[in-house]
């Protein structure tokens, strides 16, 4: 073990965060400059990074993010830091006219899973600085919902789309005092059921979904207020598209597939 | 500062790997560990990684793996663990059949951008962890060529799609004994060329690219043995598809938009 392994690996989501506290400018820096660095498709740095901390802005995206489970999440204006991550490709797009070349490839789904994979590689190197300050964080899938006006709000040009959202922030007195810190951890599949060996060997996980549906309604889904099990939790994010207009934002923003 | 920030901060890929020297099996479950601890989008782990370290298949995997600009990528059968990470809805699948629900959001493109970020947030957090004890890393997107001959090797079933790989193992002494460590470093755009603050500011890159160009003509690229700069180098990726086939592979796993 180190202390890089001791963090990651005894991480959690902290949801509440101490709106009075506010980060200072070098550790920002610093975590933006970490983020950097991490590994991007062929160094070509498909994202890019908004930082919010306009109180009127985060008040608006935390109005329009609500969950599947039909939460307000208040965390995104308690935090006094946003991340906005960006799928850009409009800087390769101006690379690529640099050269007087079509980017033929924005007409395939090539390109979003390069731009999607970077800005996940992004948004986890953002989230490991941050926590290495101590700090807490809470990643935000649940802005595809609001694509189109957040498009609208930040006013993102071609060949950009917003997909993530990274609340940063100190966890809440409620938080640090949280009495057993081994509780806090969200219960993840033994790893026999993440990592395989040389060969994916399919699974029939109904036996496991029994255990796991109990150990996840004790240590994760009740404490968010939830009464519910892992299988119904997914049931109620994975039955319907959470953003029937999805294609069609992703076409108007110009990417055709 | 602290040493997970400075460990992110000074990374760099190291593509020359020492073949004989071993990752102890106590290290890579802690790196499994820390990255099964990094976000998942609504905990629901859409991923599964394959750890290959059987000398045949990851020499078939090199042998399959050229990239855009032609090159074998020999790190990859010379790393003694290569990391396989699929976007895995395969698990999901089976907890929505024990609900008796279908899966509706897989016939959306909503599915693919969950679970590629919760790929690319695994990847960068297995490669924090692993450059945590010294360990270089290389992240392939380039396997996105050899997809389909993936999904046939690993057999993977429906619902599921090889997106990255992650080479793993301790830097041959060649590049241990690199003679400037801040060379090392592949240099980022500049920071306000990447982060905006409460609004996207579409800039005019020209100029930033003509000096950026000569900065990865000598910083990247020459050490790679390529005579080119950014811009052009990113006309090779971005001028045609790599793999024309995706969209059809991806149908073919389950997944129709």
């Amino acid at each position: 073990m180190n202390p890089t392994i001791t963090q990651m690996t005894n991480r959690s989501t902290v949801r509440k965060l101490d709106p009075s506290r506010e980060i200072p400018k070098d550790i920002l820096e610093n975590i933006l400059r970490a983020t950097q660095q991490s590994p991007t498709y062929t160094s070509g740095q498909q994202y890019s990074i908004i930082v919010v901390d306009d109180k009127v802005k985060k008040e608006k995206i935390a109005d329009q993010t609500i969950s599947s489970a039909g939460v307000r999440m208040e965390f995104i204006h308690e935090a006094p830091i946003f991340l906005l991550f960006i799928m850009d490709f409009n800087k390769i797009d101006q690379a690529l006219a640099y050269e007087n070349t079509d980017p033929e490839i924005f007409n395939t789904i090539e390109n979003i899973l390069i731009g999607t994979v970077d800005v996940g590689i992004a948004a986890e190197a953002a989230t490991v600085a941050a926590e290495s300050y101590g700090l807490g964080t809470v990643m935000v899938g649940a802005l595809r919902k609001s694509t189109e006006t957040l498009i609208k709000d930040f006013n993102l040009p071609k060949y950009c789309i917003p997909l993530l959202g990274l609340a940063i922030g100190y966890p809440s007195k409620e938080m640090v005092q949280y009495p057993d810190p081994s509780y806090k951890v969200t219960p993840r599949f033994p790893l026999e059921y993440l990592v395989h060996y040389n060969n994916y060997e399919k699974k029939d996980l109904k036996k496991h979904f029994e255990d796991y549906n109990i150990i996840m309604k004790e240590h994760f889904l009740r404490k968010r207020g939830l009464d519910s099990t892992w299988t119904a939790y997914m049931t109620r994010y994975y039955s319907k598209p959470f953003n029937k207009e999805l294609l069609t934002i992703y076409q108007k923003q110009g990417f055709n597939f």
